[in-house]
């Protein structure tokens, strides 16, 4: 029987005891294959310019070995950057277990609180004791984390001074697209200065927008997804008993619909918007309202006043008009936001429209108050518009009110519509991992060791063929530069990874588009349920529906 | 290889083939037991003068028997009651089973969407696929709840119509402590005009709120506070990891604040308020403020600018100060509301101050607007205040705000103060059920049968030594006037079910106090994870803290 009050609660304790399943190639010795050289995929010219270092390096493989290549310890820096997704700390396990493995005197020195500790110089060593009590646990608290930009020169040379106090050969940062891009620069820096400190990425986000031909998926989509889905599904059976509200569901994801994506393949929701699609089709926010209200009143028709719509949280920066209007407005306030402070509470919409170009004047006068109010109230200390405190999935339920009150004065409309809101996301960032990121996680780890084992900087760790048993996952290293091509940054025209959008032509949405009015019209909801760690692999072991799709 | 589109998860798929633990007495034949007769708990003579058919009976056990009491078919009515509890639907199954193995000729007919069912004559039969098609699952909908209440004489008969029609001997009301009440009252009806109809009912509600010295515990609670305790365990995780946000996070539960203490011991907060505590020692919201804020501060002083704190969803009503208020203020809306909307939005705020006591319009000041607003403009067709539209964990939040900034101030408090709110309430309601919940609710509809076999009416369905392993639960019945005392309900002294408050010399409770100063001022989170159904009994089949500690 549990203790009632323990530091520890009982999944947790079962949790630690899990060995994650690797690929077969681990069981051994491994040496390291090199491939064809590389190009960048897109400005190969500036992109290789930029790194004369560490430009068309071969992707790599892993070979069974008959013996180690090197059994001379070697010392790791470990940095956690950005946002937390599940299996972090399983990353950071691998790492230590691959560079023990390679000698029982390498140290592992983590970074704390994100890119800040390298340069502020706040480490600990990681030992066994403490990475015994995170393997298999959510969140980045081992280290924490932390959103400075490791982007200048200053930063990279005082972070050497640490590195070679801690007799550290190598860094491994783990993080997004941005936080690969900085590993890179810091990857060219130390090689051109001849530095001897190796730097290695891994893909972290939830967002799930960190992946291309190289990476099948970033750790923590499928975890957080999961979590999404576990949560949104318990909603639909309410919803489907209760039979009396629309859930507007609003989930993470800024910049890409990866998210809502995967969680409608999961639950077969009645809507769910794809932000890609709004913007490729130029959808306006009428038309997604008349959209969704077309949908309440069809399903009224049938009886049911009750659905899901989920939203990704990044919608309203791809709706082409809330671009613009968030663009002037954000030169409106810098210009006139003194005055405005000025104005009568009761008088400032009036004054707002007044002064903003009639197209933006009138959608901004289309919008409900509520929003109206936050894209103009609260602004961030640089005074532009906070559009991550915008509730979109309030402004949406309320301007399907409004349209459908105007469609039941014509006839059109003789439902109820009850309407209640949620937003998840910070439930899904800090999960334990599936069994499936556990996995995943440990072996990027591992493989980062490999690849320093085997001297390689400027490399991002990838495993492939994730949709397979774990025996047949194909371990190995990518140049970062392989993934980069120029993009406009703050005015400025800088070497990023390219963001992975969710593709229009990709599997994933084309078999979401295939069901979604079947979705919409009947109720065709799945509960996923609460992930499980200890039944039929069916169960436990099934990677995301988007991995699945885009690989079988 | 699961397929991809699919319209049952693969944990639905695996759940469905779940046999659900029953007491040992559930493998042969029962015979049923009278103990001594019973009172009520209070407002003897006026119970019994209102259940003179009903009232004193005895409590029941089963015994082995050699062979059946009864072989003969019975036809048997199932009602779901109110909001939405996991497990429902395996109360369902397990009378279905129960009656099935009295007589395979036996039938279960479901009344849909409620009590209204009965009255309008709705229902379906429950066959065998269709109960195998929900055993196991979340959700009422496999008939639908409503929370028409059954209580007049005109109902009651218009029900024996149908009941008459289907030759129902039995009906089963699975529902909270009003639809108790109310099976009892319709059980003596039926017993008065020698209806031939008995009443069961079955204890519902994850509130937790209906439990006594013979009902452990109510179903669902189990489930819902798992849920609330992963996704909060989840949020601590990355607060603990992030490092800057306080989370407030609103649970459901309107009376009784069972589901906050019961998640407080699970995921060890900072901060839970207790609503039946602030009652008692009739604490201020100002009071509340500034516990919270002396927490805050106390722990920026080392350093720790994050933190939770659970609010339950009635608090509000807990706090004398706001109780007042709002009486005062449907007293004024009523009298003054059409006056109030002539004035001019800017002058509403000093307009109701003006006619309110001087008492409640300071208290009224000192709320923040947005609370204000709620209180006054959203209001119930009766021109009521909503009380369960006021986001309490953002009234708190900001009152927090404003006091730790008149501590900066004074140089009392240093740190940083940034929020986040939360509320979850859908999320568990309809969840599919923990190995607990699913057990516990098989067990009770099976124990109906029991009683309908042996003939009694007016009975509730228990199960009892739940703590213990499921072959010693003691299932059985007990009187629901038992249960009953006297209470004031809309003006009237009505018989009613006593409602189980969080008890402050109780366990559960005493426990929190032992702790909650070093959970305040530590961080000694819990993460419960996910509720798990395959893996070792102590992570799958534990019940809630609370029952152990009420009956350990």
């Amino acid at each position: 029987m549990e203790r009632i009050i323990d530091n520890i609660s009982p999944l947790q304790r079962a949790r630690a005891d899990y060995e994650p399943k690797v690929p077969s190639i681990f069981n051994g010795h491994i040496h390291i294959a090199e491939g064809e050289t590389t190009v960048s995929v897109d400005d190969c010219e500036e992109i290789k310019a930029l790194f004369p270092n560490t430009y068309g390096l071969p992707i790599v493989r892993f070979e069974a070995a008959e013996m180690a290549d090197t059994t001379d310890p070697i010392n790791v820096g470990v940095i956690l950057s950005g946002g937390q997704a599940p299996g972090g700390h399983n990353v950071i396990a691998g790492l230590f277990d691959g560079i023990k493995k390679i000698s029982s005197e390498s140290k592992l020195y983590g970074f704390l609180m994100g890119p800040d500790g390298l340069v502020q110089h706040r480490y600990k060593e990681l030992t066994a004791d403490i990475i015994d009590e995170y393997r298999n646990t959510g969140g980045f608290d081992i280290i924490g984390s932390g959103r400075t930009k490791l982007e200048t020169k200053e930063q990279f040379d005082q972070g050497l001074l640490v590195l070679k106090e801690l007799n550290i050969k190598a860094l491994v940062i783990i993080g997004g697209d941005d936080s690969n891009t900085n590993a890179c620069v810091l990857a060219e820096y130390y090689k051109s200065i001849d530095a001897g400190v190796q730097v290695i990425g891994c893909p972290k986000t939830i967002d799930g927008d960190l992946k291309n031909d190289q990476i099948e998926t970033s750790f923590g989509f499928d975890t957080a997804c999961k979590v999404y889905s576990e949560v949104i599904g318990n909603i639909q059976r309410d919803c489907n008993s209760a039979r009396k509200y629309w859930h507007f569901i609003k989930l993470m994801g800024r910049s890409a619909s990866h998210i809502a994506l995967e969680c409608a393949l999961q639950v077969q929701p009645n809507i769910c918007i794809i932000s890609e699609e709004v913007k490729e089709k130029q959808t306006t926010l009428a038309e997604i309202v008349d959209y969704i209200a077309n949908v309440v009143a069809k399903r009224a028709d049938k009886g049911e006043n009750f659905g899901t719509v989920l939203i990704p949280e990044g919608l309203i920066e791809f709706l082409p008009a809330m671009k613009k209007l968030i663009t002037e407005l954000n030169d409106f306030l810098s210009r006139y936001g003194d005055d405005l402070e000025l104005v009568k509470k009761s008088a400032k919409r009036d004054y707002i429209i007044s002064k903003l170009s009639p197209e933006n004047g009138q959608f901004y006068a289309s919008l409900p108050k509520s929003v109206a109010q936050q894209l103009t109230l609260d602004r961030d200390p640089h005074g532009n518009v906070q559009v991550s405190l915008i509730e979109t999935e309030q402004l949406l339920a309320d301007m399907v009110g409004k349209k459908l009150k105007t469609w039941k004065k014509m006839g059109k409309y003789t439902g109820k519509y009850k309407v209640l809101t949620h937003f998840f996301g910070y439930e899904g960032r800090s999960s334990a991992p599936s069994n499936f990121d556990a996995d995943y996680c440990y072996t990027l780890g591992y493989t980062a060791s490999v690849l320093i084992a085997g001297g390689k900087t400027g490399y991002m760790s990838t495993v492939r063929h994730t949709h397979r048993p774990h025996e047949e996952w194909i371990p190995g290293g990518v140049p970062i530069t392989m993934m980069m091509n120029m993009e406009k940054r703050h005015g400025e025209m800088k070497p990023v990874i390219r963001k992975a959008l969710v593709k229009l032509d990709g599997k994933p949405f084309r078999t979401f588009v295939e069901h979604r009015e079947e979705w919409a019209l009947n109720t065709c909801y799945l509960y996923p349920g609460p992930i499980q760690y200890f039944g039929p692999s069916e169960v436990c072991d099934q990677p995301t529906k988007t991995l699945m799709l885009e690989h079988t």
